[in-house]
């Protein structure tokens, strides 16, 4: 019996699905492509499913979550889901009053800003996420061969949302309270670690065959703040993974100067966006962790989809190319899929990708 | 006689004032500090003197914009005034539709995204800035010792504008214009670069005493893209000013990987925003130019003032440090002042700087 009360999922054992291969630092049978924000807005069928669906009921629903992750598989063949959530979940499972505003972003009710407003942030019980549990139970008997991805928002990115009180183009409030109150700030931190560990632990019991850390916003900070104000919780995120077994993906946005660091803190596969190339990542994960393996996953960029078919042909043919000089390469995208890109494009990159 | 049809005014010889010895890559006799939106809504005086008036009217009005430019020197005691002015106010004096709407930015009428939208952008009359020249021949006469720098928007970050219709988080329509149809983008940047010649070269004439080129969104590209798609056409304005013997600053935020391109692209001083430490920027811009001066402008990071002073101190003391490593440094932030920043903070950034 897991904590959540439900029986753990047996794995599945996946040996030559080509993600876990490749994020073993193997070279699969076939280069792994998958893409963030596959399940979503620019699908025709999900936009049809989700109708007026409130984002957060529809991550609660696991019959519907299990369709809306289901949907890019059966369209794209990718070598990989991803659960169809949100990194807010388990902050509004918890009992964060928060909401997703479509075409703002996550809101919080109360921005969390000093030392009891952290006190005051509640606990993660494993049962209020036990409809993502659900949703992962049905997605590990719907899936077959292709690997299912756990994801949660790592500690920093979360933080930030709950003390700026939604989306941020400065994270100034974030910054502020990092150099102010060092105290408080690691005390947040502990506690969204804790949080995230816990959500986390609830889909690895039952059953995703890999986990995502989503550090969307790690890329505003210098690797000095980084270093000391968030790699520690991220890492005892990632630490706490660690029996689990399962791959470990981290990913953030604009972080090309911070990949030594986030591998540093337990990655297994290191997220790249387009703003470095392959090669020249590879260096720098290596550099940091020179008797690991260096496993990347990007990095096209997810605007120059929608520049037609030929500029996308050459741009995936140069980040396939470049991938070469990693261990191994799970090809993807440097940030998630646009709402107005045309699916058809990703299936177009599918096939040249399995077509090598 | 000028373009603008007035007396080119006879340039003022400053050859002790702090940024201009640091601009030639020598110490000056202090470190030298300005702000990046210095005069702004981050001050009561300025909010009083604005009031109403709508933004591109402001910069438009000579005796309005010298005042503002004024106060943050008057003020702090600034080694250098910056013009006031709008990155967008050239593309409206030559005629584009646009407005400067609060709380958003710029919002351009009809957004420029095909060959015949190229061809139909107007060209910069010189008259049409007379405004402008007006208020730095004003700023001149008032400044006394202090430098006044001159500045315009790059060709790549006013194309963003003009191709997204407006502020744009992905840029994806700039990025796919840019990769699909890249003889217009040639053609559209190459207007724009002369475009911004023709603005700088009015400033030069009327008297500023140093120019920085904003690339404000320049970071969302690789470097690849950065120097096939960018570099040619801000390297052909740098190149333009070369005449006027006028330092030529450079600058962008999230532009560590592109520091040793936008140097090669023609820049004196490079800006650097808080992401990578000055130590770090000047190896990679000594790398990128070895037989050069290595001159940096930056780099606290702007949400660190709301910190409260002792961070701030901290900060501050570690860039002057750090800043040590290049031949000259000019104390500035990595981007523009919040408005929510304490005037009293900048105040005291530059007395610390000042006593050292």
């Amino acid at each position: 019996m897991t904590k959540t009360g439900a029986p753990a999922t047996p794995r599945r054992l996946l040996p030559d699905a080509p993600l876990l291969v490749a994020a073993r630092g193997e070279r699969p049978n076939r280069l792994p492509v998958w893409f963030m924000r596959q399940a979503g807005r620019s699908l025709p069928e999900y936009r049809e499913l989700r109708a007026e669906q409130p984002m957060l009921q529809a991550c609660m629903t696991p019959e519907l979550a299990c369709e809306i992750t289901l949907q890019p598989v059966r369209r794209y063949g990718v070598d990989a889901a991803i659960l169809f959530s949100d990194i807010m979940v388990p902050l509004h499972a918890a009992g964060v009053g928060l909401d997703i505003v479509p075409g703002t972003g996550p809101v919080v009710d109360s921005p969390v800003r000093n030392a009891s407003d952290v006190m005051a942030l509640p606990v993660l019980d494993p049962d209020a996420v036990e409809p993502v549990a659900a949703a992962v139970r049905l997605l590990v008997a719907e899936l077959g061969q292709t690997p299912l991805i756990g994801f949660a928002g790592a500690p920093f990115t979360l933080a930030s949302y709950l003390v700026e009180g939604g989306p941020s183009r400065h994270h100034e409030r974030t910054k502020a309270l990092m150099h102010s109150e060092p105290e408080v700030w690691h005390a947040l931190l502990g506690r969204l670690a804790e949080l995230t560990l816990t959500f986390l632990g609830v889909q690895a019991a039952a059953g995703v065959d890999a986990v995502q850390l989503f550090d969307s916003w790690a890329g505003v900070l210098s690797e000095r703040d980084y270093r000391q104000f968030v790699l520690p919780h991220s890492a005892w995120v990632l630490a706490g993974l660690a029996g689990t077994g399962l791959p470990r993906i981290h990913f953030g946005v604009g972080t090309g100067e911070l990949l030594g660091a986030m591998v540093q803190a337990g990655a297994d596969v290191v997220g790249v966006d387009w703003r470095i190339s392959l090669d020249v990542a590879a260096q720098r994960v290596r550099a940091a962790r020179p008797h690991g393996t260096t496993v990347l996953q990007g990095n096209l960029d997810p605007a120059i989809l929608l520049a037609g078919w030929p500029a996308v042909e050459r741009e995936v043919r140069r980040v396939i190319t470049e991938g070469g000089a990693a261990d191994a390469h799970v090809l993807n995208l440097g940030h998630g899929v646009l709402p107005e890109t045309d699916p058809d494009m990703l299936t177009r990159i599918v096939e040249l990708a399995h077509s090598r």
